[in-house]
């Protein structure tokens, strides 16, 4: 943050005034405390730690990159670190615990009080990317029969170091949820009105279970505009929220996964600058590996047809052209795809209606560029009408095929239950350059030799 | 939404059992009660329309299209349309006007309270994705002078109507923003502290300026976990605040942006299947033709050694599987780093750090595919050991090459403060076409001929 002199503040710790330096900071969000702190060499970073307010220090740790944080685990004492975790809430502690050496994790379990261990260990088991794995389960749970007064007392009670106090849950009796309601409610009834009454409640109560995607939860709140989703278990019964801060990181998540699927990599755990050479290397080599062999049919098509391409200058000089239009063309439909299945905006039974859309652009764009070609290869001197044709032709043919592809492919795989986003530019630019080529020999086959 | 059974409710409706439908969709969430009116004909969406209640009505409205939203404020009586704006919040009637036909606009502005009309002329002056044309002006204010006492009482008497009551702004007598308190705060402090006592104020309190792009709202929620950012004027006074759940919605079509942008396509306003023919060509073509153009480069190229590709079966063959390794290894690269500057992992200052990356991947990834490539040629019954060779040595300097234009267009885009999306796939294949041809065939020129 640019709006913050660190500058000042490493001052301040470097003079050893201490008590200005902690005055500065706990007036800071725990965010900017983290950056300040990944600034630092490792024992500044822990007597700075040190000098935060147990929340604050706990806040600020949650924030740090895993590193940062096995580091200074390794640093403090049990009775510290007993601290520490007492805390965190819980998925956050669970977020650090999964990016750590094992040796860390021991060190933290045998420090935590025993429900907090349980309930790490329930935590850890839920596999990666549900919704039980980025839950927290420091929510607010009230009882159905519970009035407005006792609701709010209980609220007063134990909500400090809850992660949300505004949307509450509602259990039956053996713990099912049965309905939730907003703190705001709480505040415009009257304190003798029974939760039961006042909570919304119906059988579409929007909820996941700890199994399902994490994608999921972030589909519902986007739709439904809410601050905290419920998680629950087979039984129905209320195991954790995830919140809205969690859902926007969930949000960013999955969107980089399918930028990278768009590119053909296999999604990285972490950001490119902290992700090593080799794993970046397992990423890309497998798909770059595929599309390099599958270019051998487009080769065995060249090869075919050889010996005629030296026939007729400028056959060969057109072929890059003619496959990077198509390329880009079908990159162009199969991006707004996939983006629109990811969002929800195109359904599989729309494909009718890409098909004619994309049928109707790309014949515009088709004849754009055919005329622009015709034009270009013209004032670049060329005369053999017939030759500028064929390559305006299969111009045309090109821009057709690929849309119509670009269109169709991510609507294929979400079919097939594969990813969409595997269906862009590189795949389609595979497919797309070996029938663009078949199409122009075959022109040129017929009206040039 | 598959859980709900819509042809239940058009069952009453048509039925004519409205008491029932009435009592159906009062259970519902707004969104769903929208999705539901899609499904409907113009004459039954407005019997639906006129069964909810105001509040209700006035939601489901807000996520509707606009051209539905046209539909039922052209059917509806001006006593209707006034009980409409005024259930309505004033971002959704702002974000609804900057929809509709002139027409539409004019009779709410019409029909409209007074200091509703004013209000609506101001939002809709701001300039287009700034932070003033997404905020509303429905938030709770505080004075800071205030006792929690006098705030939980301000609340209750107009929080009702309010966006948001869980984050509540404190101004000074001038009306300038001077801190922000939590509901959550309010509720844990005594009743007769002061707000300015409790309420988080600092020189760097978070807030954006009216006329900054809404990216920025977005940045700062992200970063600070907010449910809400205040939006000042130029004199730091107060004007409105944008919720979390429309930063959602900014953080999707920022995300949709730069899907495009990639793509080389300018950003559409509507969803895919809401855009025009007309329109959709007019973003797709410009870079199209572009690009198209552009391939001349390679074309001559290409010509400069037509006579010579000849010579040696099997040269021209490798082009297409040369130009796509190399676009799609560039096109790795380039992903990677233009989501990083997006989420604001990869800063201007690492381009050393991306260049010394993407070097050591691209040699791991070019070695692999050069021996890959060996295997394969051979493999295909190619004796010429040279021609082998080069074709090797031009893969794996192509992926060298497009890995390092892949990892550092993005940031040069960055430093010339252009959008580094457009650095993406399309635009590094072409130049990484042209760069790939002349390296292959200065090898071949040197060792076959």
């Amino acid at each position: 943050m640019e709006r913050i002199l660190y500058h000042d503040l490493i001052g301040l710790l470097e003079g050893g005034e201490y008590v200005a330096l902690r005055g500065q900071l706990i007036e800071m969000n725990a965010v900017d405390v983290a950056e300040f702190m990944t600034l630092l060499d490792p024992a500044q970073r822990i007597l700075v730690f040190r000098l935060l307010p147990k929340d604050l220090s706990a806040d600020a740790f949650a924030y740090l990159d895993s590193d940062l944080q096995a580091d200074i685990v390794t640093s403090i004492s049990n009775r510290e670190l007993y601290t520490l975790v007492d805390g965190l809430y819980i998925d956050d502690t669970v977020d650090f615990l999964d990016e750590v050496p094992a040796s860390v994790v021991r060190r933290v379990m045998t420090v935590a009080a025993p429900q907090t261990h349980e309930l790490i260990n329930k935590f850890l088991a839920y596999p990666e990317n549900s919704a039980g794995s980025v839950m927290t389960s420091e929510m607010i749970e009230l009882h159905d029969r519970c009035t407005v007064a006792q609701a709010m007392a209980e609220i007063r009670r134990s909500g400090e170091d809850r992660e949300t106090i505004y949307t509450c849950y509602c259990i039956s009796d053996s713990r099912r949820l049965v309905g939730t309601v907003e703190l705001r409610d709480l505040i415009f009834h009257e304190p003798d009105e029974f939760l039961r009454d006042i909570m919304d409640a119906d059988e579409s109560l929007i909820r996941v279970n700890t199994h399902d995607d994490q994608e999921t939860v972030a589909d519902l709140a986007r739709r439904y505009d809410l601050l905290s989703v419920p998680v629950t278990d087979n039984e129905g019964r209320l195991v954790g929220i995830v919140t809205i801060d969690d859902i926007v990181d969930i949000i960013e998540a999955e969107n980089t996964e399918d930028f990278e699927r768009m590119a053909l990599m296999q999604p990285s755990e972490d950001t490119y600058l902290r992700t090593g050479v080799l794993s970046m290397y397992k990423n890309r080599i497998l798909w770059l590996a595929i599309l390099m062999v599958s270019a051998t049919f487009t080769g065995k098509i060249i090869e075919g047809f050889e010996s005629k391409l030296a026939l007729v200058a400028g056959l060969t000089a057109a072929i890059p052209m003619l496959m990077d239009t198509g390329g880009n063309s079908g990159s162009q439909a199969s991006t707004l795809i996939i983006r629109g299945l990811a969002l929800g905006e195109v359904k599989l039974r729309d494909w009718f209606r890409v098909l004619w859309k994309e049928l109707r652009v790309s014949l515009l764009c088709g004849t754009t560029l055919a005329v622009l070609n015709f034009a270009r290869m013209w004032l670049l001197g060329s005369r053999n009408l017939l030759m500028i044709l064929v390559v305006c032709a299969a111009m045309l043919s090109a821009v057709v095929f690929s849309k119509l592809v670009g269109g169709s492919l991510p609507l294929a795989a979400k079919f097939l239950r594969l990813d969409p986003a595997l269906m862009a530019g590189p795949m389609i630019t595979t497919i797309v350059d070996a029938v663009t080529l078949l199409i122009y020999f075959a022109l040129a086959q017929t009206f040039l030799f």
